[in-house]
């Protein structure tokens, strides 16, 4: 794009390598950038730039984190007892927003054979460790509800039960504001086989 | 979200600022950056960083640039002969995309008496002292098909035309792809109103 100059044609060409941000989406934020707050794009640089050199995994749970252990590992008025073992941080962060208090546990991905992820790409042998000498009594596997998430679940509860805990999934069914009539099949199928006694 | 590690958050902190993007989609951003190729997300911080150190307005058709005067305004290839006047640079961008190799002038907004815009606001007088000494033969008035973007075009035309020059204003009507059937009133009424041979 000869028509937009370099300085900004770099900053669209960047933004476009983001997920979900195409090429109108990129120039509109470009040239909004242009215009907006010049604090707020230097802050918005400082903020990038300080991403990759200060965020960590911490070294128990595989959590992205600030610090190693994270505030969670290292909280004293959580529950030790109960592990989530979640794929990925953003699921821990969602997990966390519900209210849950327990600890966490991230496999940093789920089995994807066809993508190349097997076993050894996650962070099974840490959750068995701690699992092992922890005071954990139920870990919880909250995967996604997608075929590797399940496949993950399988995998993980395989090797979790022969250390004498209980082992959960967390339940499939309708989401709450759902609608019975517009549901799938499988989420309905799941929904009806999860019933409980009202 | 204490559940966010410090650093993480202040980048979705910081693109939640951006336009149409909200909470979910800059911490779904957010945890992208985390896992991406970091040379790209120091390239990103780069471009924003230099983006408004580097970008000016040219003097001449006051359209962003990254020299003064810019690369359309040295061109010696284009033609004088034709001014296209647009809102902002943006819509240069689209016009010189559609083809157009005349020169530009930026009005850098459009009237808007009630966000307190008024004549003064836009780059008015650059373009009155442009048409009266430059070659310009032509002015072509292309800003938005709004309210504010019409009572601009009406404004500027009244103030070209003692100058002695042909002031036109682009062709409203059907965008191409576009349907009859679904056309809003005001475009059908004004692609009748500019109907032409064939």
């Amino acid at each position: 794009m000869a028509s937009v100059p370099a300085p900004l044609a770099r900053v669209i060409q960047e933004l476009v390598k983001l997920p979900g941000i195409g090429e109108k989406t990129a120039t509109r934020l470009g040239f909004h950038l242009t215009r907006t707050n010049r604090q707020d794009v230097e802050a918005l640089a400082a903020a990038l730039m300080a991403l990759r050199q200060e965020i960590r995994m911490c070294s128990v749970c595989c959590a992205l984190a600030a610090t190693d252990p994270c505030d969670i590992c290292t909280d004293a008025r959580r529950s030790d007892e109960v592990l989530c073992v979640v794929e990925e941080s953003a699921d821990l962060a969602a997990v966390e927003r519900s209210g849950f208090r327990g600890r966490y546990h991230v496999l940093q991905g789920s089995l994807a054979p066809l993508d190349g992820v097997g076993p050894d790409d996650l962070r099974v042998t840490e959750l068995l460790q701690r699992v092992g000498k922890d005071a954990v009594r139920e870990v919880i596997i909250a995967t996604n509800p997608t075929t590797e998430g399940e496949a993950t679940a399988l995998y993980v509860a395989k090797l979790l039960k022969p250390l004498g805990v209980r082992v959960t999934r967390i339940a499939h069914g309708l989401p709450m504001g759902g609608d019975v009539e517009y549901a799938d099949t499988a989420t309905l199928g799941k929904a009806i086989e999860g019933r409980r006694e009202m």
